[in-house]
């Protein structure tokens, strides 16, 4: 019951809202805001919120799964789900309803559009985006059991990383277990990338040997309860040369740095500018080709975002991952990469490995 | 070579639709037409597709991977690939670029929209959803690689299934088998249900142990250097009721006669009206609550759809599913999928393990 309370929170939350948006209602199409909102994990489904009424629409395949993981919800079953939504909408007696813009396809929204009556759709973005930022207690309670099955599951994979080792197989052992530990699965394609390989920031594990004298980026997470844990660690193997080291410093510290200064209150700019700063200061600004960090929670990348052009702020109760690196090509690359809770006056670090340089 | 000749022609064909179109040139939002087009497997860019110039929009994290991974396409790195693609669109002298539609969300359809020039955006759906629908050898020839480690995995796991076992380590160990086997991952969440969970056909693996009696759908997949297996088995465990078995062979009969009807120029309606009119003349109906398939490559779900509302027509080298199913809310299902090619006089089936009812 304890879920379906909370669930219902979040759906008052919504209709708190609607008055000062001047809506209706709303159109959830992404699945996760389904989720968080009533519960339903399918893949296919579109939510409607209204002052007195939540309707979920969903086809054939998915309306028994809807009615045992959804409380206080409607459930309609339509074989167009587009259609079954539009005649809620349009029977609507007259106003606007807003839809989450970054989650409609032009094809779904022309769909919905057509069969509106005379309700207007008002494309909503911000405002919906941000609703699972801030984290509560159960929710934060499920994002540390995934990292825990995440760290536990490294520490004892990197037991058996050594010189010689394929980076898919490495990826596999990680990934199994994670499962054996309590994961539904990971949180995104494991990167366990060496060698130059680990200078491409989203590389897939390859049929590579790692060598002595890689760099070798893990970067995983394990889902648990539909909650991501997002880490990366970069480990040396067999050796380490001075300027590998040098760079690694420069890594550890402009995340360190980046780290101390999360708290409430906070522009995500600032934090990106932290972890920039340091890595420019080193002469390495153009090898830092991403954001610092980004959200975690439901969705592995979610609000805030942490970058140059960010115009978030950071607020208690927001978890979000500091993962600054530096890519040389075709040489290596080095990430670091710990996800954080907002406090107040500092962040509590989630993530569980160390990230003191280590060789294998 | 040989994977860049491919794409070329696959370039090639684009542009020699773009006048019967009246297009100077398509933007491709949808990653898996981008990996098709031209091989890049990142998870973010937009790539477009003139008359005499083909450009991939990447972030930073990107860009060495694109470069490493397509041949014969002008890479650019931007912050805002929206912004990028846009820039190429609004610099045409005149005319119209087609996008597809399905892909494009309302909010990077606005940031396109917004920054476009004076040239026109045509949304594109039909058209270049069909695109991938036949086969070409090198492709089956993956799709054949993706059944055989599939097949090979369940095979190995089917041998440790027996009663008490629990949902969720099945889905595990044969997870786990398809990638020692060689699957980059499985094709989707393998669905490992038993007893009453069996009914629901989209049901995630859970902590129930199987009993005696009861029903298991195995509905799961390989994937093969992007291309997709997708293969349903129900199996009984320990013992089965005459009137289980009654199930089971409508099931089974509505799968044989759909697979016997599949050839080159049949509608894809006409296939799911055989298996529905096996169903529905047994008394079951409105226990079969999906289509009966759809098309299977570098997506697990693409063109052709076989449903009631179809209006695609089956040709040949086209690779789809066939699997009817009896869903019974709260009691058990039955679901039987292969996937087959499309010949000129009926099909060749591509998935391996045999159909008949199997006691574990």
């Amino acid at each position: 019951m304890n879920h379906t309370q909370d669930r219902s929170q979040r759906i008052t939350h919504i209709r708190s809202r609607l008055a000062s948006l001047g809506l209706e209602g709303i159109t959830f199409f992404d699945l996760t805001m389904i989720r968080y909102l009533v519960g339903f994990t399918g893949s296919t489904g579109i939510l409607f919120v209204g002052k007195d009424r939540t309707v979920l629409a969903v086809d054939g395949r998915y309306t028994t799964q809807a009615r045992h993981e959804t409380g206080g919800c409607e459930i309609i079953e339509c074989s167009d789900i587009i259609a079954g939504i539009a005649g809620i909408v349009a029977a609507l007696p007259s106003g606007s309803v807003g839809f989450d813009a970054p989650a409609v396809s032009v094809e779904r929204y022309e769909g919905l559009h057509s069969r509106r009556g005379t309700t207007a759709l008002i494309p909503l973005s911000d405002d919906v985006r941000g609703l699972r930022a801030i984290k509560e207690q159960e929710e934060l309670d499920l994002l540390k059991e995934a990292t825990a099955i995440a760290a536990a599951a490294l520490q004892e994979t990197v037991e058996r990383i050594g010189p010689g080792m394929i980076e898919r197989d490495i990826a596999l052992d990680l990934e199994f277990r994670m499962r054996q530990g309590g994961a539904e699965q990971p949180s995104f394609d494991s990167i366990v990338a060496s060698g130059a390989n680990s200078a491409l920031p989203h590389a897939q594990p390859g049929s590579r040997r790692i060598e002595r004298g890689d760099f070798l980026i893990i970067d995983y997470g394990a889902v648990y309860k539909g909650y991501h844990s997002d880490e990366t660690c970069t480990f040396a193997i067999g050796s380490v040369t001075k300027e590998q080291e040098g760079i690694y410093n420069i890594v550890r510290d402009a995340h360190d740095r980046a780290l101390d200064a999360v708290k409430a209150g906070v522009s995500c700019k600032d934090i990106d500018a932290v972890a920039r700063g340091v890595i420019e200061n080193a002469g390495f600004g153009r090898y830092f080709s991403h954001g610092t960090g980004h959200g975690v929670g439901l969705d592995v990348h979610e609000a805030p975002k942490l970058s140059k052009e960010s115009t978030d702020r950071l607020e208690e109760g927001m978890v979000v991952t500091v993962e600054p690196g530096i890519y040389i090509p075709d040489v290596y690359g080095v990430r670091i990469e710990d996800m954080a809770l907002v406090g107040s006056n500092g962040c509590e670090i989630l993530t569980r490995i160390p990230k003191d340089l280590r060789i294998l």
